[in-house]
């Protein structure tokens, strides 16, 4: 079996840095695309036959180190009583979003082994598939960021109603919260017990909040989470974007790896997270889009940060955008092996 | 005259911490509402008259102590040949974004005095209504900013066409940014000459960028304008989101005063753009929408934080958003001169 990526998670040597790209099984791949065609996102995540096949496409095509079982971060959401729906072309759109403490307290608990099953289903399936090709990787959405969706009713660009209400009603705030990291820490060790081989935690937008608000309204409820997985044997990865200034309080939260975005130099984002964690990045997502010299000069100058510390897995600093040529994410895998290889 | 804003722009002592707020003549403001009705933003933009009441409205309701000419930072792409409109409801969009070299090629160069001249003579009328009540800012968007929007033709989220033109055709990138930092430094001198007290540069997103990317591809055409400005006599501001990895950067490209934004302790981001510098920030914005002992917390924490050193000008971390209270920005301004004030 292919451990190189699990290895560098635990900080131990590896024979080349592991690679793997968020959102690898994804639009960008025509494969995936000719599953989609008659099936919602929805539909793939709960058909494991289908689950299971877009999970397997960029291991098939790409000499990647790890695959992340397909599923959406905002599926727990539904059992949770908010009406999910996939816009076509669109972003994810509740219907009811939450507004108010009647709102939160009419929130269901979840089950996972009966509500997320088929995740579950899922992830058991993909592991027999892999065969121990590589290791699987199971996730989440953190708090903060199933928070914002749950309230704004989709993305959003200022978080506006979010902050309103973790301002003016942090009581109906932290029982929100609390909810959502029972939740999510309870799904994630379905996942692992299901047979998922690491987790990884996504706060995408968790760079919306200062400090003092990360450390007051976020940082508790994932480190609760984190906590409930410490005896769960797999390593836990922690990714947000833009927060380079949270890095020390995300790293403290619990977790073995941290996910690191392109706006910080490899090198620094690792001194504030603490070299007694792993790091996972952090190649700009656009950068797939350049010219194959351009690619090579960024992935080699990360490659050069991570300056041969155990510990590192190389991705991108978020997912891979629909429009990416898949040929640019075969380069990468295909280089970083390579640059990193060592000898005997 | 009231002076405490130019003065702290200098880090020269002041009686109290001076306060304006970005975007603080727009939409949250009924008066505004109703200059807009039946108003284009771009009419408003190109009527000095209406220029000139929307600039002075923030300043008859609130004792701030800036005013900022009420216009709009894409304003001198339309003279460059891209076609400007402000759909209702929506942001900027920009029919003919620019792709290709033969685009930026085709581009005009701009005469301020004669394209933009309303811009500069809304400045004068400004400059004369306030009678020196307080001083006036100018404003320009930089060149990064400026391409992102000329490119993607209107905002974006990922930047995937802006970055694909720089990482793929540099040459052409070049080529555009050395255009927008010649109109721009054009057109601040210009403001200056008509008025303007203080100029602040607009890399509102900047923070899309990697480190050496920022370097390599935005910072030349920042400083190119800030140098262009050195013997105008009056501040120069130097503004980003997102850009906390940016800031020692940004602080050497010529500025006299450095914008923070909320994702950065103020004494941190003041310790990062160098104590030669004033900073100006850095409330968020969405605080606003918070009771009053809320917000109060998070402003008298900014002005601990800026410790009573000479440079600091209050305001928010990005402009004030449409639906915010007027009261809170009224609060907020009384507050920082009360808990700001010195003795004697």
């Amino acid at each position: 079996m292919n451990d190189r990526f699990l290895r560098a998670c635990r900080r131990e040597p590896v024979d080349c840095t592991p690679v793997w790209f968020m959102r690898q099984a994804g639009r960008y791949l025509p494969e995936y695309q000719e599953v989609r065609t008659g099936h919602g996102i929805l539909e793939v995540c709960k058909t494991p036959g289908l689950a299971v096949e877009v999970t397997l496409q960029p291991v098939r095509r790409f000499e990647v180190d790890a695959a992340i079982i397909f599923a959406d971060i905002l599926l727990p959401l539904e059992p949770m009583g908010l009406s999910l729906e996939f816009a076509a072309g669109e972003g994810p759109v509740i219907a009811n979003p939450i507004r108010t403490a009647a709102d939160v307290a009419a929130l269901k608990p979840v089950r996972p082994q009966d509500d997320l099953g088929f995740v579950l289903e899922s992830i058991g399936q993909a592991r027999s598939a892999l065969a121990g090709q590589v290791p699987l990787i199971g996730f989440a959405g953190a708090p903060f960021t199933l928070a914002s969706y749950a309230i704004e009713g989709g993305s959003s660009r200022n978080y506006v109603e979010t902050k309103r209400l973790m301002y003016g009603d942090p009581e109906t705030w932290h029982s929100l919260m609390g909810r959502l990291a029972d939740t999510v820490a309870a799904f994630l060790a379905a996942q692992v017990a299901a047979g998922a081989q690491a987790v990884q935690l996504f706060d995408s937008w968790v760079g919306a909040l200062s400090p003092d608000d990360y450390a007051e309204y976020a940082y508790p409820y994932t480190q609760r989470i984190f906590a409930a997985l410490a005896d769960c044997g797999v390593p836990r990865i922690h990714f947000g974007t833009g927060a380079t200034t949270l890095l020390p309080l995300m790293a403290n939260a619990g977790c073995d790896v941290v996910g690191l975005d392109w706006r910080v130099h490899l090198d620094e984002g690792w001194t504030h997270a603490g070299h007694d964690k792993a790091v996972q990045g952090n190649l700009d997502p656009v950068v797939l889009f350049a010219p194959d010299h351009e690619i090579e000069r960024r992935v080699l100058d990360i490659v050069k940060r991570a300056d041969g510390r155990p510990g590192h897995i190389f991705n991108l600093g978020h997912g891979i955008l629909p429009a990416t040529p898949p040929e640019a994410v075969g380069f990468v895998t295909d280089l970083v092996h390579r640059a990193t290889r060592r000898d005997g």
